[in-house]
């Protein structure tokens, strides 16, 4: 009888477990199908790449322009894909700034498209208005199939896909054929996870899209390896939408992701809110390297060391990124997942 | 008889090249005496450290804050020598820029400092009247004893001292002693080799004066490490004008120094005027190292590489330094040379 006894009250805790586990994933990835079946999906016949978002990551704006000569020069024949090129905040370009008035990656959200714009409307907002009427509208059928956006960090974080949905197919799959195919720098994906009506960023516009954060580069600086490094990853990109578009059956399987968890600011004075300590030299460019309850995360100015007290060990990145002083993150934490995605092919009419 | 002529030849031909060596010397350091004798200096009796001269290199920034703290708390006993502590552009450094109207690392010529400012002066042009008011005024009796000005740059150049002037023994030998005494770093020279009028940094407003550039890191970002190296070096300033004010004979001897050359720009597209190439990944982060006839220089964002094709190997840096962008610099190039300092001690009255 005790047998019996721990053996129905283990089975229930099983089936309570197995329970929590699913709704748990359901809440997380509510259109996830448990078995990986082989998906259709529409074919990919618009593709976006816009760069100059951030008036100051220059490898974007000189691999859009490079691209644009190439179009000039070989019309159709450039890619196999039809691609429109967009430098999208060219006032903040001119500048050489991240943006002119407020960040303009921060304004793709439903709610601020579909406000009217007014006379007081900042620049940016304008602009996300006007990238919206091109590319998109967001959520509607006549928005560009595929936008991928540029970005640069000043953080050692190689290639990074960043893409707003666990759910969202194809940027999965280019994640995973960038990983397989580039070999000489590391590549990831950072999964922000929100639904599609809050996501802020310009390639929430495109019915698929992700952003590629490349660096670590200095911004208003460009570099050959980051541009080379970028260059790769836009046309690898450009030959899995070619290749998912010719028919082919696309193996999908398990891809790593990093799902965020939260951002953590600099220690800062009480009083006057000043900064008083830096990244820590051992934490400074280990990006996506695990951090340990009791590893060094600041160096303060007269030389103390902060340490990580959380109770998990997690993956932090976007280390000392320039742009993220003023929002008070000096790096963000995520948790690494993997995830399953399914084979797809194009859909046939 | 023909060898006679030869030799007569040769003999005028030594003498000739001899007059003109010394002659060249003579132009380039005219006061350096051909003997190195203990020379006797004025003491030192003040010193100025500024930071924020361009208010998005933030290492001066926040070394400058975190002395100031210290001179709070510890009053006369804080440093062996009395210290100014000054933070050159508040404007820009609330911006995160460079500068607000003008660069005001480029307003210290005497010219500009002995014309009256008006309504439609730069705001740059009004503070250095106000720093030359406050640290010289320049090439006056009253001018502060040393100056150091504190500078970071994204081309991996160390810690890299920068001096107008070959005849500026202070600063001479507070490299030798920077150099002797740092091992984690690199420590140069870089000698800009102008007459104190046209010297248009804010170091020259000193008696002596230098500044101290410690890169890489990208503008608007702190990083420890850089921190680290800027506050070890003007430690190691202090305390070299410490030992000198003692009454030491602080021996001389020879300094490798890295002379101004030229300044090479980008390739660029002879009608749009807009940049063709990067600097070379064999080029990137190799300042102060040998660049030979036929190395590679930059590469074109089509993928061609642009070789160096000048005659003489000369030695680069700040190469693929942002802030020189809009000035049209990819890199300066410089001639090594030998310097020969003379001992020195303190003059006593």
């Amino acid at each position: 009888m005790r047998y019996l006894f721990i053996d129905t009250q283990m089975a229930l805790m099983l089936a309570t477990l197995l329970f929590l586990r699913n709704r748990c994933l359901e809440k997380f990835h509510p259109q996830r199908p448990l078995q990986m079946e082989l998906l259709s999906l529409p074919a990919l016949n618009r593709m976006a790449i816009c760069g100059g978002t951030h008036g100051n990551e220059m490898t974007g704006v000189y691999l859009v322009q490079e691209m644009a000569r190439r179009q000039k020069e070989l019309g159709d024949k450039a890619w196999p894909v039809p691609i429109v090129l967009v430098l999208s905040n060219p006032r903040a370009m001119k500048e050489c700034r991240r943006y002119s008035e407020t960040d303009l990656n921060r304004c793709f959200t439903s709610s601020i498209l579909s406000t009217p714009i007014s006379d007081s409307s900042p620049y940016e907002v304008r602009r996300a208005h006007e990238l919206n009427a091109l590319l998109g509208p967001k959520e509607s059928k006549e928005a560009i199939d595929v936008l991928c956006d540029l970005h640069n960090t000043t953080s050692n974080m190689g290639v990074t896909i960043i893409s707003y949905s666990p759910n969202e197919w194809i940027s999965l799959h280019i994640y995973k054929y960038l990983k397989m195919k580039m070999t000489s720098v590391p590549v990831r994906l950072f999964m922000v996870n929100i639904p599609i009506n809050e996501a802020y960023s310009l390639e929430s516009v495109g019915k698929n899209g992700f952003s590629l954060e490349v660096g670590p580069q200095p911004h208003g600086v460009l570099r050959a390896d980051i541009y080379n490094y970028m260059k790769e990853a836009i046309e690898l990109a450009i030959e899995w939408v070619s290749l998912f578009n010719s028919g082919a059956v696309i193996e999908g399987g398990e891809v790593e992701t990093h799902m965020f968890h939260k951002s953590i600011d600099y220690p800062r004075d009480p009083e006057s809110n000043q900064m008083t300590a830096a990244i820590h030299p051992q934490l400074q460019d280990q990006d996506f390297c695990c951090l340990k309850p009791g590893d060094p995360m600041f160096l303060s100015f007269s030389g103390e060391t902060v340490c990580y007290e959380e109770e998990d060990s997690l993956y932090p990145f976007f280390i000392n990124e320039c742009a993220y002083y003023e929002k008070g993150i000096a790096f963000h934490l995520a948790r690494k997942t993997t995830l399953k995605i399914p084979s797809v092919k194009v859909q046939r009419d």
